[in-house]
């Protein structure tokens, strides 16, 4: 595995990498939900490539870009034993050199939940992922449905800017006890880790709801409020229920729904997901 | 000459075009000053793709999408006489699908004078220039010196989000009176027309005067201006003298300056530049 810093240093190291080539963008600090994305690349590509790079421009100014937790060694080790062959290790210096001033601006999608919490984070995202798209030039790019608005988000932009290139999305890995996996589950103290498993506890309640037959939007959010308002440690930022596609809230579920949520506990702030309408092996 | 609609039909053909590829992007109703570019490419590159597209995105909603001039198939002509292999003419509803929302911005460069008096302007270019990027995947895209910012917002894209590619910028292309040529020229009435002369003696004049070793960007702009106020059919809009970079007005030149503005003849709107400190064998 060969590990690179620089534009230059990458540009060339993929020059050299033979057949499909899949990239699996990461902010490293990578737990078993990124290898998840390695894996479904070495099965699917003849090349993988990973990035580790924590993006400044995707945190807001009271964010915790600073914080954000980084183990770079640690995490060498497991893409290695995961089988990648190429990992880029940019510095701010190489994707955001004095003068920098471009941005890929996704308008719609990201109005919406993460995006109205969050004003600038998705530019960033969409901005540091056309970058990695045109210095890597993959034909498939992972992504973890745990974030599933920067998956629609990703996906407007692939298909708008015309990326030559295949996005694969993989299914959120959970905890045993039904906890996403996330770099920053690590915030967590003891009581709020347990409290954490409310999350995908009501994403089950939303979903046997649906499964009964259950179709109104509100309904569904005002179930798993409840559940929320028996967890004292959790602070609820939203509960959506939302067009899969276009992310509008929905009164009335169709035939498919994504339903999201941003839970506080303490400083730390979670998100999961599920989309009705769809098979979902990790809740059902 | 192969010529195509579709992102489908394009992509396949740009597969079976061999070697180094160039890039001429047109809004089509060419002049020698596109054939220059087209010609330049041919020099350069095995296989060379033009394209000619109005993208409405880089025109105001005053401005002139409807009524800009249009003429397929003396374009066609044109560039097969020239020597191109593949033309694209994509219709809006393969670059601007039902849906469509993605846009990308540079943010400095955009906000003086072009960007500033047309402030959406840079946005719709840039975009669209990055599709086309990512559609035909161009080892080298040739640009005129004539839109001056175009090239510098363009230049800083590439950069800022790594295409893989070199941009090459072609001299003005003029007519023997001076006039720049431009597609907009069409729209001048005979009076209009001899006095647009004028765009090109000013900037002669901006250049005799800094090779007299004058450095005041403000005595050139005056001086400029003066020459303007003889022409009773000229109404100007800007006249700046910048740096070639940063196009940030200058007090003092210390090498280089790009002199550049905006006339209005009547409704029709002409632009005119020159790089003071670097050879303009098109005005010298």
């Amino acid at each position: 595995m060969k590990v690179v810093r620089t534009i230059n240093e990458v540009r060339n190291a993929r020059k050299l990498l033979p057949g499909l080539l899949g990239l699996v963008p990461t902010m490293g600090f990578l737990h078993d939900g990124h290898l998840s994305l390695v894996k479904r690349a070495r099965q699917e590509c003849e090349s993988v490539v990973a990035s580790i790079y924590v993006n400044p421009t995707q945190f807001g100014p009271n964010e915790d870009f600073a914080a954000y937790p980084r183990d770079i060694e640690r995490d060498l080790t497991l893409l290695n034993a995961t089988g990648v062959d190429l990992v880029w290790v940019p510095g701010e210096e190489d994707m955001y050199p004095d003068g920098y001033q471009t941005y890929v601006n996704v308008e719609e999608v990201t109005k919406v939940f993460e995006g109205a919490m969050r004003p600038t984070h998705f530019r960033g995202v969409t901005t540091i992922v056309a970058k990695l798209f045109n210095v890597i030039q993959p034909e498939k790019a992972y992504f973890g449905q745990k974030d599933a608005q920067q998956v629609e988000v990703i996906r407007q932009m692939i298909s708008d800017l015309n990326f030559n290139l295949e996005m694969v999305v993989c299914p959120i890995v959970r905890e045993s006890d039904g906890l996403a996996l996330s770099s920053r589950n690590t915030y967590l103290e003891i009581e709020q880790r347990k409290a954490a498993v409310v999350l995908s506890r009501a994403l089950r309640i939303a979903r046997k709801l649906f499964q009964s037959g259950e179709r109104s939007a509100q309904k569904i959010r005002r179930v798993m409020e409840d559940e929320f308002s028996k967890v004292e440690l959790a602070r609820v930022q939203y509960i959506s229920v939302a067009d899969p596609k276009l992310l509008t809230e929905l009164d009335e579920i169709s035939t498919a729904a994504l339903v999201s949520m941003a839970v506080y506990f303490g400083k730390t702030r979670l998100i999961d997901n599920t989309i009705l309408g769809k098979l979902d092996p990790t809740l059902d």
